[in-house]
Parts: C-alpha cells; structure tokens; sequence
C-alpha cells in the first residue's frame, strides 16, 4: 500500500488535500493522471447503466440539502459512528477500530461510547439558527429520491426505470483511514432503479440477479479480474429492518478485504420516508414504488484498480514497476518517442505521428526525455500500454515500433496503418 | 425568464433543490436535460482547453480545504459582501442591491454596512475547535495554486503551462437569485496559465490576447452567438490591486447584462500568496510565475446557451416553443418515431431504427405517444435537432423521413444511409 501511495504521488495521480499547509485529513487531490483514470471509469460506468439502457434517467442535485431531507430520511436521527474520548489526554477514537478498552495512545480510561453524527454541518443564509442550519449530503442517493416525483412530472417514466447520480458525497468521519478508501470527501455513482411493489421473491429475484450479473460484468470489463471479488451475502440478521436482500461486494485491498461497492434491495422504505407516491396509469392504482440500490464508491474503485494494476517484474533482465491497467481505462493511451533527441529530422518526425494520432486518440503524450529504456520504463510506471517509437528504419520505410507495455513485445507498423492498428487496440 | 424557469421545470432541466421540502434558496438540482446539456458544455470545454492542447494539466482538487489556504490567498479577510440588517424587522439584506437606505420590506432604518465573509465553514473531525474549521472553497482556483508545487514534481513541465479544473464552488451568497446565475453552489471551469514574468507589456499581451480569441472562439462554437457576448475591459482604477488587466465577457440575460466569465491577468499575485517558487532548468533561475485566468460560470453559461436557445416562433400556422441550440450541444440528438403507435409493423420497424442510430448517436430517444404533430413540439421545446420518422413508405422502400427542428423541412433518407447523414450533422 506505501508503495501505490508514493507511486501515485510520486506521478501525478493523487496527492494529499491541501499539502502544503500540513494537509486536511481524509482529503484528496487528484492529479492529472489520476482525474483521467477516474473520469475512464465514471464514463465507463454513465455508457453501460445509463446511456447503454433506455429505462435510466441520470440527474445531477445539489449537495447541499434542506436539513429536512435528512430529518425524513433518518439520517439525522441514525447516521452516527460510535464515539469514545480517552479521560486522560482527551483524544477521540471511534469505538469499534479499537481493540481494547484503554486509550490506545495513553492507555487513559476512556469514556462511555457516544453517537457520532457523520454529516458535515454549515449555515447557509447570513443569520445562523438552526432554520438556516444545511447538511452536506453523506450520500448522492436522497438527491434522487427527492427528485423521484420531478422526474415523473417531466418524463412519465413506467415501472421499472431508474435514476443515476454521480457525484460528492462528504462523511465526517471520526478516524480517516486506508488512503481513499475512507475519506471525508469521496465520489458515488449510484443508481436508483424502482419497480413494482413485488408479491413475493419469485417476482424480485430474477431482476435482483440480473443486476448483479451485469455489475460484475462491468466491473470485469474496466479490469478487476473476477477472482479478486468476493460476493458477501448480507446474513438475514444482519440486515437494515428496511432491506429484503443486500450483497456487498467485497475486494482484497492490501488492508484487508473491504467493500468495494453495495448493492441492496430497500424495499419502499425511501420513498414512503418522502411520502413519494407512483400513479400506475394502466392499473389506475397509487402505490409506493420498491427500489434497487446499486451503489458504487468511484474512489473505491480506483483504488481497487491502482491494486489490480500495480506489478513488480522483470523485463529483459531489469526490475520494473508497471500497472497493468486495461487499455480502456488506462489514463494515457499511447507514447510517442523520437529514438533521440538530438536528431532534428527524428524529432520532426515524431511529432508529425503524435499529431495524426492525437487527432484519433487522447489522451496520448510526447516524450523525448532520456534514453528510450527509462522512457519505456516511466510509461510502464503509470500504465501506458502502447509506446510508439520514431527510429532511423521510419526514415527509410514510414514504418514504427509499437511496444505492448505487459510483454515488451515491439511490432513494426507502417505509419498509414497505426491510427487503426492502435485503435484496434482500445 | 419566468418562462425559461417554466419550461426547464416542467421538460426535466432544472429543479429547485430539496423542493418538497420548501426548497434550499440557491441551490439547483439538473434533471436529464439540464445534466446533458451541462455535461455536453463541460465536455467541449475539456476537449478544446485541455485535450486539445499539449501544455495544460487537468487536477481534481478537494473542495474541503484546510482554512489555511484561505487565509493565504487573502479569503478569510476579504472575500465579504456588504451587509446591513434592518433595526425593525430584523430582514437581511446585500447593502448594495438596495436603492434606497430604508428596509424594502418594512420601510424601517438599516444598520451600519457589516463585512458578511461569503465562504460556508464547517468543522472536521469529531471536536469543535478552531483548528478543526474548514471552509466550503468559493472557487476552484485555489486548488490549482496549491497544487503547482506538485504538478511541477511529478511532470516537470515547461512554461508557459496551465493548470485546468471543473467543480463545484460554494458561496454564502446573502441574496442569491436570478435563478441559476447567483446560486450559493454552482460549478466553475476555471484555467491557470502560468507564465514567464514578463519584463513589459509588449511581452504578455499578445499571449493575453491570443486567449481572448479562443474564449470566444470556444463560446461560438457551442451556440453563443458574437453579437450576445460584450467584453467590458475592467478600467485600470476599478482593477483588482493585483491585477494588471481583466475583461468580463458580459451576456445580455433576460434580468441584465452581467458576467458570463472573466479573464484576468493575475500578475504573481496567487503564487506568492502560496510561496510558490519556479525554478527554470534553463536559465537556473529561480522566480514566481505570472498567471492569466480564465474562469467559466459553468452554470451561467447553462443559462446563457437557454436564453440564446429560446424561441417562440410559428409553424405551418400553428405557434410553437422550441429551444434552438446547437446540434453539438442539444441534448437529445435525434428522436425517432413510428408515424402510428398502434400499427405494429411501423413500431417495430421504428425500434430497429432506434437501435441501430443508438449504437452510433447518444443520447437519443424513442416516441410513440400521442399524435406526431404532437410529438414534433414536444421535441422542439427540449431542442433535439432532428425527428426520425417511420411510415409507411418506410416498409416499401426502406426510407424514412428526417425532420430538421429548424425549418420544419422533411427529408427522405434510405436507412443504410441514415447514420452517416445524421452524424454529418453533428
């Protein structure tokens, strides 16, 4: 784990929040190659479950929400960690990371476990009393609940259909921890999907089962291999009151196995929180509609794919550092090297090749810095699959070296046929 | 205005947020529509200022920020609007929105103009202190300047350079209205373009300019048109003390002409707010770089493309409502119809229609209700460019109609030849 968070600092893909002035605990910044590798995945994540689907509306609310959301939702009320605070040197832990009962810096006595209330609180308006009082919303899903009747107004969407979000979520947590794993601002993508109040679990199952089909499936094609997720069964007894059915699906982070995403069948509870009632205008009846929840953390995700990606191997002879990232959500596709750098008519060249293929492909870079061993070796750091490279024989013949990142394997291709070569690749 | 609120309610564009629980004064929630349209502005902004070029870096920065950057880049002490409060009525007010000196809604005397800080606060953390307060950020900006220590370590990049981000901002506006243009959460597409420090004008201003024209370039090119756009260049006695130059390109919205975005020569202002030092591998110089900024309402730019879209016009003698944006940035492509819902053989030929163009075109939609005229309306008032439409003649020679919202023209088009005459269009 120290290793993927020095590598993803070290270039370019996630530094800690407001670094420079002694950080903010359970924040974030994602660089460059970072934002590009999460963009990959929201895109991949919006084209299968909303745009590659007829029944899904996507939406985008406001994180900043009417106390009264919450009150209903029973936020306000549960959405709490347990705290306890230690009697001699008064620091604060979350009672169930800890394995003793005594303070695990000072050993102090510590205190009888209080609920922690996880929503940030702010004021909005200029007069602070508690009408003005607003939560930052620990979850994107309320936003679509909310918004469930606006949607129905505007679109007249028949059961079943759903709604999608992508977006900040912020949860105070007591104790940070485990890199973006558990922050204090994090991305969801969540779905919403409501259908027919059901008679029994002959009714719900089939679909139940074809969504996780179809979210392990995804998850397969952005690159997390199908042994590294684990399908935890929620037991019956352990169950929010509200939920028929919930799997958790779980990843071998280096920490421990954790939840990657969730997905969990909440029965009418949402909607009958905001009183949201669906007129069926074929039965001419009013009832309140049952959802679906898949909900995905994308930093989770990331994470889970930084994990997947990152390999220690050797190629000819050398150790190297590569994460192996599928080529689809790889944060650069392609390098384009001159073979040196002090040769103008290689360079001239290079980067007439970058051109074309920047018109086709992005986002690709240019490199001629060093020899083209360590250049090979800093694509292969950040994952780039494909290394073309401009040499003396392209003078000749307007052929180039393609390199395959996992294999070391170089290709010639001739430069009229590269655009569709690598696109092929993709 | 109220008509462009109407419609963008009624039609799935933007909500008022938590509205069933009496809404939250300046937020917006953007339904389909409204998220399309937004994500189709965001995106050719990225392509155009950030893929399209090879000097800029795109970040995703928290928008929790620790306060100390706040009270650096001079935000704890100065980023206040004028407040007064009425001694009657105890109502709150922005002072220099009023007219007059007496209370708009009871007439009574107003206090003395207090400094109201517009930044939301929160606390981190399970204490309550002073050192755990952090501030909601008031602008992406920020992030960037923080981060150019860590852009220049992981990718060494030379200047001039920049750095790009879109994301949420949040202020505590006192007044927020005109519906998404002063909202107290909105998204900003902001740009920091670092450069030399040049030794006199003729030095930075042809750089200056150069951004001038792509600005507006980019804002023609999704659909605002040159004669709504006024550039108001800020007189040298109403600069910012660190701002050598700054032009507010100004639109002409239904309330008044206000600020759709700024560009602002900066001078080393920011950087050095963050003791943030360039070294120049060169020269062996070290200094703190200038900056331009170009920073986007992405919201108000969402208003802009509606109000420019707007038209109320005629057709075959009946009046019609129809939002005439640009193909590449409506945000339904192509609908397609069956000319009959209760033919079979016409919907079934429409739904192969639908799948084929979806493969190649998104978003689009399928409509079968209600008579076509009908449907015709429907789609201009959300603006979709064209109208697919399966008919008769369709099941004897493979044709089928092309409707342009535009002009109401029909055209005939084979369908093997439709997906490549429709992406022409876009």
């Amino acid at each position: 784990m120290e290793k993927i968070i020095s590598l993803t600092k070290r270039r370019g893909f996630i530094y800690p929040g407001s670094e420079i002035y002694g950080g903010l605990a359970g924040t974030w910044d994602y660089g460059p190659l970072g934002l590009t590798l999460k963009n990959n995945v929201k895109n991949s994540w919006w084209k299968r479950f909303v745009e590659g689907r007829d029944d899904m509306y996507g939406i985008d609310a406001a994180i900043l929400m009417n106390a009264k959301v919450w009150e209903a939702s029973g936020h306000v009320a549960g959405f709490s960690d347990p705290l306890v605070e230690c009697k001699r040197c008064h620091r604060r832990f979350r009672a169930d990371y800890l394995a003793e009962k005594k303070c695990p810096e000072c050993s102090g006595e510590l205190t009888e476990e209080k609920h922690f209330n996880m929503m940030f609180k702010t004021n909005a308006g200029p007069v602070e009393d508690t009408a003005s009082k607003v939560y930052l919303r620990p979850e994107t899903a309320q936003g679509m609940f909310v918004n469930f009747g606006n949607i129905i107004d505007s679109f007249h969407p028949k059961l079943p259909f759903g709604l999608a979000q992508v977006g900040k979520a912020f949860r105070n947590e007591i104790t940070p921890k485990d890199f973006i794993f558990r922050a204090r601002e994090f991305e969801q993508m969540e779905i919403e999907y409501f259908i027919k109040p059901p008679k029994d679990e002959k009714e719900w199952r089939p679909l139940f089962d074809r969504w996780v089909k179809e979210i392990k499936q995804w998850l397969e094609s952005i690159g997390i291999k199908k042994e590294s997720i684990h399908e935890y069964d929620v037991p019956k007894e352990d169950l929010a009151h509200y939920s028929k059915k919930t799997i958790d699906f779980q990843y071998d982070y280096p920490f421990k196995r954790d939840e990657l995403l969730g997905f969990a069948y909440r029965t009418d509870f949402d909607l009958k929180a905001h009183n949201m009632i669906y007129y069926d205008e074929e039965t001419k009846e009013n009832f309140i509609s049952h959802v679906f929840e898949p909900s995905f953390g994308l930093d989770r995700l990331v994470l889970a794919l930084l994990c997947e990606a990152y390999t220690e191997d050797e190629m000819n002879g050398e150790k190297r550092v590569v994460l192996k990232f599928k080529p689809n959500i790889a944060p650069i596709k392609i390098a384009v090297f001159p073979l040196l750098k002090n040769k103008p008519e290689l360079v001239k060249k290079a980067k007439e090749v970058f051109a074309e293929l920047k018109k086709e492909i992005q986002p690709i870079v240019f490199d001629d810095n060093g020899n083209i061993g360590k250049r090979y070796r800093r694509q292969d750091e950040i994952g780039t699959p494909y290394c073309v490279t401009i040499d003396f024989d392209t003078l000749e013949n307007d052929t180039v070296t393609v390199r395959d990142r996992d294999t070391g394997q170089q290709e010639r291709v001739k430069i009229k046929e590269l655009v569709s070569f690598l696109k092929n690749k993709f």
